[in-house]
């Protein structure tokens, strides 16, 4: 076991686009267990979206990353020395470890994980966060009713994937968009989505709601946001009255540039209800959530498709890749 | 008892804003009753913001005001004449009958109405429509408890002065947006809001925020949004984690000029929820709600302004200044 390991803190802040240069690897030496402490050998780091927010120094829904501190992130690993009862050497684990290759803990925010019907790294996806954010935005939020039209944008992410699935599940239509034919194929051949719109090949907005359009002969019941911008227009002009839509994320804005909603009148024109929310503030669905999505996962009616990243040190860059899109699935960095 | 009466048609559509020559006034001759029906004499006409979505064909969320017909509206009045058992001659009504003098129905969409506490007129406005949209947008969207700070655009008005009354007897703080000092002076002084905000006085956007910033030392809880526009961006930057927005009207916009919304990212960010709203299509509230704010305006609790026109023919006019905000309180238009 070596005595020295690896992480990835802030090193500035970035002035519109992430750049390598806001990010510095440093080497620290492996802590001295304390009694009570539980050592955590982290196998897979999760990269996800809100990590540029937390980048940004300006009023976000959440405390800034402090700079000079390791990069937040959830983690899923197994425990390598123990000072704690509750925790056995061997022990599946999902923390918030960050961007480093251990974690040392006295055991709060750690969950045990049982991997005999799902994989670890599912923890850090479908079963895990993003999982539970497509759960909370479909059912507290958009609550379709079987028959209606689901629509989500970066379909084939992390969180899109799952938000499609469950709607067909519950007898919905499901669209997706996505960017690219091979996402969009696979969204409709491999997820079960009825299709899928991919976003690059449109030539403008009026191409996007055409294809729009013929995706959703009834229109939109509810959609849920991931990207923001040019797309968010184009499914609000197709909205059905009283639709639904959950804002779980918009990217297409996280380095500042000005996303305008070109015409809000349709919130009214239509009657629609738009919420914006963050999963970590409804800890109370969190169970139920996970449950249903970790038999959803193990019964094989929730797939999903990974983006692996090898080594800590090639997070920064999956890291950018993730905020243009050119991940496919849930972006993950394997650590051992 | 004249034999013939008045009435104004849609002539043709507003390109952007409002025109005269969008109206025709007609003479028309009064018709004989049916067995069955009742002939009203109509005391007051309401004019109300959303007569100028139905002028336009696009889509909007009711069907287009067919030219060459009578424009919609409501009206109260008194029963002339009686074919109908369930009226008698003298009987106080409101009603649909529109812009005209005069109405026959068989009795449905009738209502008559006690005028011992309230005055006839109220029923077109703190005590009918208007005050039930109030009431909806904040009892079911924006749900206000009691210590929150609700805001109101359009404070003079019909909708707007009864909201921020309904939020002071919640315990909520009430801070009004109007246009003008008189307006803001009557908001204040005579309807008992904490604030109100002058938008006529502010440079610009920055000024505005400010001037929104001291009248809400701890954020916004509530919206209702009358407006849009420029004034929906400066609220939407001082709105509090978990804020609600009742959409109710978006006259900024009603010309048909374009009127993004410059930072919908707020939605997330706040974590806001923004719904749109058609109060005709919550008649389930309506006999809880007319009777509170029937209650309110007996008890002198819920204090009303009217701006009256005189006679059928200063209709348009009278339409054409509400929708540029020259109006003061309700717009009403005075028939006999």
């Amino acid at each position: 076991m070596p005595n020295t390991y690896q992480r990835i803190v802030l090193a500035s802040r970035p002035s519109g686009a992430v750049s390598p240069d806001n990010f510095r690897l440093e080497e620290a030496p492996v802590p001295e267990l304390a009694d009570g402490q539980v050592l955590v050998r982290n196998h897979y780091l999760s990269l996800d979206p809100y990590m540029r927010g937390r980048m940004d120094e300006g009023k976000s829904y959440a405390s800034p990353q402090p700079l000079g501190e390791v990069m937040i992130g959830g983690t899923v690993g197994e425990v390598e020395a123990s000072k704690n009862p509750k925790f056995q050497v061997g022990d599946k684990v999902v923390g918030m470890f960050g961007w480093q290759e251990i974690g040392v803990s006295d055991g709060s925010g750690l969950q045990k994980v049982d991997t005999t019907h799902i994989p670890l790294s599912a923890y850090l996806g479908s079963v895990g966060m993003p999982g539970v954010t497509a759960w909370y935005g479909l059912n507290k939020i958009i609550e379709p009713k079987s028959g209606e039209t689901v629509v989500v944008s970066a379909a084939s992410g992390a969180v899109g994937s799952v938000v499609g699935q469950l709607a067909k599940l519950k007898g919905c239509r499901a669209v997706g968009i996505a960017g690219g034919k091979e996402k969009c194929d696979y969204v409709v051949n491999e997820l079960g989505f009825d299709a899928c719109i991919d976003y690059k090949a449109a030539a403008d907005s009026k191409a996007l709601y055409m294809m729009l359009k013929e995706a959703t002969p009834d229109g939109v019941d509810g959609y849920f946001e991931n990207v923001g911008g040019e797309i968010l227009d184009v499914v609000l002009s197709r909205m059905n009255a009283f639709g639904r839509i959950a804002v779980c994320g918009m990217i297409a804005g996280y380095d500042g540039q000005p996303l305008p909603m070109k015409n809000p009148r349709m919130i009214l024109v239509s009657r629609l209800k738009i919420e914006g929310f963050i999963v970590s503030e409804h800890m109370d669905v969190w169970p139920q959530a996970l449950s249903e999505l970790g038999n959803g996962v193990a019964q094989g009616k929730i797939k999903f498709r990974e983006s692996v990243a090898q080594g800590l040190a090639s997070a920064p860059e999956a890291f950018m890749g993730l905020l243009k899109g050119k991940n496919f699935g849930k972006q993950l960095v394997k650590l051992v």
